[in-house]
């Protein structure tokens, strides 16, 4: 799934995106409620019609983002107090506030509200952050079935409405920091709330690969296969290989579009950084192997010379490409295991 | 002629402008100069295969760009002495160069290196200068008489070699600061030396709207109705469809791009500034008449969400809008001449 922070993945048109073949994009509750604000997006008609989408969209629930704002937020039983990113103006999330504005933007998957246990933490810690999460998990189910139809996104008034009518599913998170035990118990008392699809989370937070790996692991295999396994914020192109492999069904990473805007991308022959000067005369496509509308038409060279001019051009291909090279990636995985490989 | 000052229309793919129905855009050599240099784009076959874009290109001479620089420069009857903006070192261009420099890059039409007078000056400065953009025409087309075979594009790696082995064809470009009787001079004396097109430079340097129009006027009836007359920077919406009906075959401007990145869009409806609160709830497409990309699948209240925001697709979707309400507006134009209105 890629990043459509604030309700577009920075650079790259609908259309485009849609001829790449992408099926699910991720969108940030904590960023739309700053900009343009839930109350908006509602009365658009939901973020489907808001950003004319009407392929799936997945929000996360605001609870990594406020995480990571680190000194500006406190975090209670009741809920999450963090002030703005923006314009240091201060708010208050409880589990409810999140689901409420998960129904409201109307995305087909929204996400329980968690607290992502920070890396390291000693394991007293991170049991009684990932008990909060469960209490949390427990809030954000009860909310959601108390109120999910409340949003009449039926009211079809664009090419979209179909999927925006569309039953929304909300997933519960696991937690329990890089404790297998505390990874095991939150899996299981997760699954026994009941989602439909559960998603990993509280990794790649700063902790080895390894243990990243390690973790998932230990914990997929207490997740029902026949439900989705989403695990986020992972990652690169052999990560999410590898994971999907072992099981993961999604995943969402900013890597593709982020390494695209600092000139990282991609490759069937490894990863290029576009802006280096052995480039400059380079008329190869960006990579051979790939068909995307970049690499089909234009040079190394030429997307040299855009990123070194800080052409806004630069981010716009980058981006087409870290994307497709992603999509191509995932659709040989699938391939392979339709062949049993 | 949409603006593609350093071989990019800023935001806009290749393949977008191509849907948008452009034929023509125009390069910047005072900015490929530096970059990525002249010599660059010649190793990449020049600037049509650098830039993959098989249609019709012009560059400008570099004069203008080069006037610009205001206190960075210093003209002698040999050449432009200047500083480039980006590092300050020191550069040398006489009209041979500039004519070098535009064959080697290869563009279909190129400009003879002409001396853009300021505005407001004296009668004799506006002689002067013209006199000096005479004899500079002369220069330049003898340069090119003796030089245009030199550069061997026709050796044919990419699919766009057909364009790009065209023969190029230099303009002239009549001065003469604002005064109707050197503007005639300069027009009788450009045509004496003999191109197969003439530009009007020297204006949209800050005078008055009226002047400029009373200028072209005048002028154009001096030069040759059986070849392109390009009026050089111009205009708004409404002056590139007063131009054309006057006889103007060609305009170039940085309006459309520049204003996009600004949030001013052009509609059938008048100029809007999309950044206004009062587009946040509408749901009405930017330009109802309009049957772009952007108009077709998005709202206003989406627009601005993504100029509010800093998104660079907000650059991207005003950029393709304003160039389509632009090339709508010449193809009215066209069918009211063809009706003969």
């Amino acid at each position: 799934m890629p990043v459509g922070t604030l309700a577009s993945v920075k650079g790259v048109s609908q259309d485009v995106l849609e001829e790449l073949g992408i099926e699910i994009l991720l969108g940030n509750t904590y960023h739309l409620y700053l900009r343009p604000g839930v109350e908006a997006i509602r009365r658009m008609g939901g973020l489907h019609r808001f950003m004319a989408w009407p392929r799936a969209i997945l929000t996360d629930s605001g609870g990594f983002q406020v995480f990571s704002l680190n000194e500006l937020r406190k975090v209670t039983e009741e809920g999450v107090t963090f002030r703005s990113h923006l314009d240091g103006s201060s708010h208050f999330l409880r589990p409810e506030d999140a689901i409420a504005a998960q129904i409201e933007l109307g995305a087909d998957i929204i996400m329980a509200f968690d607290e992502c246990t920070e890396y390291p933490a000693e394991p007293q810690r991170a049991r009684d952050s990932m008990e909060m999460t469960l209490r949390w998990a427990a809030r954000s189910k009860k909310y959601f079935e108390e109120h999910e139809q409340e949003v009449p996104w039926g009211s079809g008034q664009s090419s979209v409405s179909k999927q925006a009518e569309s039953t929304q599913a909300l997933f519960g998170i696991v937690q329990g920091g890089m404790e297998r035990n505390l990874r095991k118990e939150s899996a299981e008392r997760t699954v026994a709330i009941g989602f439909p699809g559960y998603a990993i989370g509280g990794l790649s937070v700063g902790e080895p690969r390894d243990l990243t790996r390690e973790i998932v692991e230990s914990t997929l295999e207490h997740l029902p296969s026949d439900r989705p396994r989403y695990l986020m914020g992972v990652g690169t192109p052999e990560e999410i290989a590898w994971y999907a492999r072992l099981g993961i069904d999604m995943m969402d990473c900013v890597l593709p579009t982020r390494a695209a805007r600092h000139g990282l991308l991609f490759t069937s022959e490894g990863k290029i950084s576009i802006k280096q000067a052995r480039y400059v005369q380079d008329k190869a496509p960006l990579d051979p192997k790939c068909s995307c509308q970049v690499c089909k038409r234009y040079s190394r060279a030429y997307l040299r010379h855009l990123y070194a001019c800080h052409e806004v051009l630069a981010q716009v291909f980058n981006t087409i490409h870290n994307l497709s090279y992603y999509l191509d990636t995932m659709r040989a995985v699938r391939h392979s295991i339709e062949l049993g490989g």
